[in-house]
């Protein structure tokens, strides 16, 4: 199944995407995230879609989409995940995940304006595949139990500023909490629907100019190793969202190393979840 | 004054202390969290213990004491934010802010068990003086702007894996976020109560010998700097928790380096913020 949220931010209505129609998840849930998805609300969507019995959203044609899942407890990132961006940076690849954070309050929705932070030079994208908890993890035994605790999957845009990452002291999550730095969507893509998450082609644009082109196939550590490994440090509940790390062609990596400015526009994809489309604007 | 959250772990009421006495405040709020100090609550619980109208909680003698206020919507962390500190850490002492995150689902309340993690062998205590925001900071145009955006101040433990953060590649927050990492507490206490933030004595002992004794006098850069300096890079929202390191005496300083254990007891207390004492578990 494929959820979404419809209408202004911070009042998104929750649906089901059936056949391209909008079905109104209201008599089932006030929203999609952590309560609904800690409660078999998947389950519930499932067996309401079965029976026939959700209405079409009216006038959903005209609503803002918005993030499919409202704000995560937490946002845990991985870096350096995959082995060419890991080289374009100059960085080792890692010999076990890089943990950092970013603050939740970044989600905003798939169309929504990326704000260039104040006094930013170095603003910089990622497309990454996102992965939404439905199950609690702590201390899971193997990698093998790690998928039956994913809910689904979504295209995530981890907008990173290179300065205040890398420039400004110490640890990274300054870099990474930025306004809204994390759009995600157009939609929360059920896992029976997406299948094997190390199959998925990946691509971002920036005006119009291909610059990340992937797969999950190459990432160093695959979501159920990442998902294992961070339950041995974290507990992850229903909810959290995983950003899994970038392939390359971010623009740290590139020659000139083109940086975002307003104005610009920035696509991006994973095969299966959709297309987001975000214009760059100036805090 | 004095806020309080008491009953079993996710299900606490919220008081105010006046005079000793836990006054019930559902008649005002459901909870103490994000959407109670996002609508003036503290003015609306001031105004009601003014006109005296709040009950005493019934039975609140044999309750739990929680976490003090719910679960927020992000954990910022100051690292290295006193001289000691550093010093005894063997690092340099930070030009701006060093800046990590905690998962908000660590938040436990002063009384609980803190659990060693699995396979830790470094797990080490931080008293800090926290700080939860009560209005929107956004690009605070001086330090000056800061204090207004404080509901109160708390006791907070940043329990810490050195192993986990320093030893395992990339960032500290691998660190930082395991279960129950986070006792706050006993009690929000306003900031018109706290009066200065940098004259707070904070000390922390472990089984009865003093490990830490310190002053937010020496903090490198003191709250309304750290707040400034955070609005630069994300929104802080009424609701989130700033820890804002600690002084000298972690274990990881100390000869020996005695390390928490299963069967220990942490008691931590600031000027003014009451006191808090863990037992230490096993996860």
């Amino acid at each position: 199944m494929r959820l979404a949220r419809l209408g202004p931010s911070g009042a998104e209505v929750p649906t089901v995407v059936v056949d391209g129609t909008y079905l109104d998840l209201r008599p089932i849930t006030d929203d999609i995230g952590p309560a609904f998805l800690a409660s078999n609300g998947i389950e519930r969507v499932a067996a309401a879609v079965a029976a026939d019995s959700l209405q079409p959203l009216a006038g959903a044609a005209d609503l803002r989409i918005g993030a499919p899942i409202s704000r995560p407890g937490k946002i845990v990132c991985i870096g350096l995940n995959y082995r060419d961006h890991a080289a374009e940076t100059g960085a080792a690849i890692p010999t076990e995940p890089v943990v950092f954070m970013k603050d939740p309050c970044t989600v905003v929705g798939p169309f929504d304006t990326v704000l260039i932070p104040r006094r930013s030079a170095k603003t910089d994208w990622e497309v990454e595949l996102g992965v939404v908890i439905g199950r609690a993890a702590r201390y899971l035994e193997t990698p093998a139990d790690a998928l039956a605790c994913v809910a689904g999957y979504l295209v995530s845009h981890d907008v990173s500023e290179r300065e205040f990452q890398l420039e400004r002291g110490g640890q990274w999550d300054k870099g990474k909490s930025c306004e809204t730095f994390n759009p995600v969507g157009p939609e929360l893509v059920t896992a029976d629907e997406v299948g094997d998450p190390q199959d998925l082609r990946l691509n971002l644009s920036v005006n119009g100019v291909r610059r990340q082109d992937g797969t999950t196939a190459d990432m160093v550590f695959p979501v159920d190793h990442v998902i294992w490994y961070l339950s041995q440090f974290m507990v992850l509940q229903p909810g959290d969202l995983i950003n899994t790390g970038t392939p390359a062609g971010v623009a740290m990596g590139l020659a000139g190393q083109p940086y975002l400015r307003a104005g610009d526009v920035v696509e991006l994809g994973i095969t299966g979840l959709g297309t987001a489309r975000q214009p760059i604007g100036q805090a």
